[in-house]
């Protein structure tokens, strides 16, 4: 058996354990987030050791910043645990069931999906948001954070253990893996047998090597290619609003727009509004022909344009001939995420939204509020873009399977 | 664009007209139901070309019968369309939803996944049931069944896409791959950006092949490592006739049981009252130590036997020290398809349907039971062993994804 194996083993172990857990779960969280506060200085150092080696190794600023915990971090990683604490455990609800005429009772229930595996990045807050739901949820889970977060890491996920085994519930709950190599995430994505599903969080690179090299089910999370679309009869004003709301409020994250469509009949008056507002943030606009003849002045898109999450001060804008053009673009171009339409025509708002596959699909409102705490779910471990088991945020039920209780007094097949 | 990525975008063009057809869904399935009926003779010739060929390469009895299509069994397949189009259809329904404090109006509702690819093996029946059930769930479908049938296969295609057409959806919402070597079934478990889902239907070896290689999302289905666990506070009788239905009804199905668990303090007088029943069917019984000596001229088991699915009249027999002994031998051995208890005892009961972590989980009756007519579905295009997106029988409800439609007057993310 391999490390990552035994890891595997003993988190089904811990699984089978932890699938028949009650308040254990909520001591549990309680006594986590109680250590994290109580261990602040400890944290404090392990995650200084990180951003040393990340400055020695010239990480950038905003990934250092990303990287650095301090007081106030630690707090808002304590209070996230308590809000997960204060969900409703989704474990043991009895979905439905039946009596059939034979007298046979069947029930479906809600049971946790077993050992989830979670990879991901720079974020040290992320171990301890991921362990929490993953335990609230009654999953054992096996961590990867990325390399540059591993004292850090490390550190969260001992102080989370010994929390764990303080409720009365197994340590290997929560795991993180110790081999940081690349190699060490291969594996993990052909560990069949030991995780249920693994879950990728990080950037595009991530996810498309776990999508590639998976063999063990995978929900692909976070990759938002979006758009808005102005359509002929859309109020200019809150058009702009949205995108700049959309494009610039914080670019960097999976719910930002990417390219704006704009149908031909509006764009003369619409897209000198939409530059003047974007212009407040020097937002780069890259323009299709008819666009670039409109706004002059502005960097030419290219095909690669269209298919292309900036993450940042760009945008990409195309001039269509009407609503089928746009939907058309979207949908050769949508990662399914979330998109948009801006128009006041009831007929193109259902036109849209029937026709365009995405998780989130928007009439006159900002591509933004696409996360788990705006749609209800109180905390989320991810955005699922793909559709079998969770489709957009995933929170506690998303981490969920069932099992169905057959309760006879003997009955046979005939 | 290889052969296949050209039916991957034909699928998925056709899926976008499908995804909001409604009537037209029924009125495709009663065209298909009459067509096939209509060209009864059509199809028994295209299915004796099958049948001879398959004579010719020395198939055995049990696998030509399978294969074998006659006036009765297309009647059957009628039928099945029928019932397919008398289910309600889920698509649309309106799953949940809420009207934020902002006024931004949330609602959570059900869409088919998309195209759906499936791989099974001989049984040309499957072509036209998996076929309905993804049309009427709203999802193209790409069929690659068995090379064995691929005569029959084909007619049965061609004349439910004439169905198609007929009806006013596009063809390509049914579609059969045309090159029946290994290759293509390779190249459709890495179909990415085509396929929403792949299932495949068949023997071990096919799901194992699906499993180890596919890089699109997969739905595991049917295998079927069952148990029954004889327990110390049973009715002998009542397991005898449990074990006897379970193993004897039907061996060559996945909710068939593979082994008996019986606990040592009721071994001595259940042991002889199981094999005189599966007597009656000339069961071989391959046992543990203990098993052997009470029973004295049995095959002794190796431990190849307690993870094998025979689907025979073979059944493997272990004497267990206590319940907890057998809940760890099922969780070593479990498929995670079906497992039983038989008990008087409430306490033993409470605690194996907790603990055993299957698909479905009974007590005091024949694990025959694990199926989509059973379980309430209607119809079935599956049994799912995996825990990610759908659990035991699949039927429509199995065969859609969800999006969130958000609307809106301007809001934008502060």
């Amino acid at each position: 058996m391999t490390p990552l194996e035994e890891m595997g083993r003993k988190a089904k172990e811990a699984s089978r354990r932890l699938a028949f857990a009650g308040e254990e779960k909520n001591r549990a969280l309680a006594a986590i987030s109680e250590a994290l506060r109580r261990n602040e200085s400890e944290i404090i150092a392990a995650n200084a050791a990180d951003i040393q080696a990340a400055k020695e190794n010239g990480m950038t600023v905003s990934l250092l910043d990303r990287l650095t915990l301090n007081s106030q971090r630690i707090e808002g990683i304590a209070v996230g645990v308590e809000e997960v604490m204060a969900l409703k455990d989704p474990i043991g609800t009895v979905l439905g069931g039946m009596v059939q005429t034979n007298g046979l009772k069947i029930e479906k229930v809600c049971v946790p999906l077993g050992v989830i595996g979670m990879i991901y990045e720079a974020r040290p807050n992320v171990t301890a948001d991921a362990a929490a739901l993953c335990l609230k949820s009654g999953n054992a889970v096996i961590l990867r954070g990325g390399k540059e977060a591993f004292n850090s890491n490390q550190c969260i996920t001992n102080i989370m253990r010994d929390a764990l085994e303080q409720a009365g519930l197994p340590k290997d709950c929560i795991q993180l893996v110790q081999d940081i190599g690349r190699a060490s995430a291969n594996e993990m994505m052909t560990l069949t047998g030991y995780l249920d599903v693994l879950i990728p969080r990080g950037g595009a690179g991530l996810i498309k090597a776990v999508v590639e090299n998976a063999k063990v089910p995978v929900i692909e999370t976070g990759s938002g290619n979006c758009h808005v679309y102005v359509d002929e009869f859309a109020n200019i004003d809150m058009a702009a609003d949205i995108i700049f709301n959309a494009k610039t409020s914080r670019p960097s994250v999976c719910n930002a727009i990417e390219t704006v469509l704009v149908h031909k009949n509006i764009a003369q008056q619409a897209l000198p509004a939409i530059r003047a507002k974007l212009h407040e943030k020097q937002v780069e606009i890259r323009g299709c022909t008819v666009t670039c003849d409109i706004l002059k002045d502005i960097v030419p898109a290219t095909e690669q344009d269209w298919g292309t999450e900036y993450l940042d001060y760009i945008l990409a804008v195309r001039v269509v001939d009407d609503i089928y053009q746009a939907m058309d673009h979207i949908m050769k171009y949508t990662t399914g995420h979330s998109e948009c339409i801006v128009t006041e025509s009831y007929r193109n708002s259902m036109l849209f939204t029937s026709q365009i596959d995405a998780a989130a699909v928007y009439v006159n409102a900002s591509t933004r509020f696409t996360d788990g705490g705006m749609f209800g779910l109180g905390a989320e471990i991810g955005i699922s873009t793909q559709k079998l088991h969770a489709r957009g945020p995933m929170g506690l039920e998303q981490l969920t399977s069932i099992k169905f209780i057959v309760q006879g007094n003997g009955q046979i097949r005939i």
